[in-house]
C-alpha cells in the first residue's frame, strides 16, 4: 500500500512525503488491517491534511480480492474519517489520465512525470509511492477543495490500499 | 447493518442489546462508512466488549458490491482495532449451523432460536439485528476467548456488515 503527500499553495507543488506500507511482514489479515489504520492514522496526525483522495478500482481479478481491498480501503478511510477529512475516489484511468494525459500509461511512465512535476531527483524505486501520489496530483489538478481559506496544512494524503500485498 | 451484544458468563448466557444501524436515510457512501464508524466505536466505548466476531461472506452478487461490503466491514472492524479488541471472522453456514445446528436455516429460524436461547420475549422484528447476535453466539459456542479472566465486561460484540444497504 502506497502513500504520498503533497502540499499545495495555489499552482505550487511541493512534495511532502511518500512512501509503502509494507505488509506481507505481518501475517494474518486483521493484523495487516491494523497496520493500514494505525500507520494512516499516524500519517493524519502527523501531517494533518485538508483533504485524502484514493483510488478506487471499478474491477478486480475475483470477489475475494475485492472484499479484501474493500477492508483496506475501509480501515484507511475511517482513519481519515474519524479527523472529519473528506475524502475523494479517483478510477486508476482517471488519475492518469490527469497526471500524464493518457489514461493508460504505465506506472513507470507515471512516476516519471511525477518526478518532474515535483522536482523528485531520484529515479523512484517504489512504484506504489509514486502511484499514491498521482492521486494526490490528480485531486490538485481537478480542483480539490484546497483553495479554501484554512490555516491549516495544504497538504492532502493520498492512499493507494490497491496495492495491498 | 447488525450489530448484538451478549454477556458470557460460564455457559450463562445474556443479552446485552441488539439492533441495526439504518443507513438508507444516509446519502453518499462516504457518509454511511462514517456512520458505520461512529456507531460501532459508540458501541465499543460503552459496552468495552472482550471480543468481536463478524460474519464474512466468502462470495458475493458481483465485484462492486464486495467492494462496497468490505469497506463497510473494514471500517467496521477500524473500530474495534483501534481499541486493540481482537476479531473473530465466521461464515454465515457455520453461524447458522451453529446456532441452529443446520446451516440452511432462515433468518427466521435462526431469530426463533435465539429468542429461546436469550430469552428475548418479543419476536424479533429486525432480522439483521438477530443475524448479528447468532453470530456473537456462534462465537461463545466455538469456544471465543470469553473464558478468559477479565475484569471488563464478558460482553462481545457482533457485527453484520453483510447488511449495509
Amino acid at each position: 500500500m502506497g502513500y504520498g503527500l503533497i502540499q499545495t499553495t495555489g499552482q505550487q507543488l511541493k512534495l511532502i512525503q511518500y512512501g509503502v506500507i509494507h505488509l506481507s511482514k505481518y501475517t494474518g489479515h486483521e493484523l495487516k488491517l491494523k497496520k493500514i489504520f494505525e500507520r494512516v492514522l499516524n500519517l493524519i496526525v502527523e501531517y494533518v491534511p485538508d483533504e485524502v483522495a484514493l483510488e478506487a478500482p471499478f474491477y478486480g481479478k475475483n470477489i475475494q480480492s475485492m472484499l479484501k481491498l474493500g477492508r483496506a480501503q475501509g480501515v484507511a478511510m475511517a482513519a481519515a474519517l474519524s479527523r472529519e477529512i473528506p475524502i475523494t475516489e479517483y478510477a486508476p484511468k482517471k488519475v492518469k489520465q490527469s497526471v500524464t494525459g493518457n489514461g493508460n500509461a504505465s506506472k513507470e511512465q507515471v512516476a516519471a512525470m511525477l518526478q518532474t512535476l515535483l522536482g523528485i531527483k531520484e529515479a523512484p524505486k517504489l512504484l506504489d509511492a509514486t502511484d499514491a501520489l498521482a492521486v494526490a496530483l490528480c485531486h490538485h489538478f481537478q480542483g480539490g477543495k484546497t483553495q479554501k481559506t484554512s490555516k491549516s496544512w495544504g497538504a492532502f494524503l493520498s492512499e493507494n490500499p490497491g496495492r495491498v500485498k
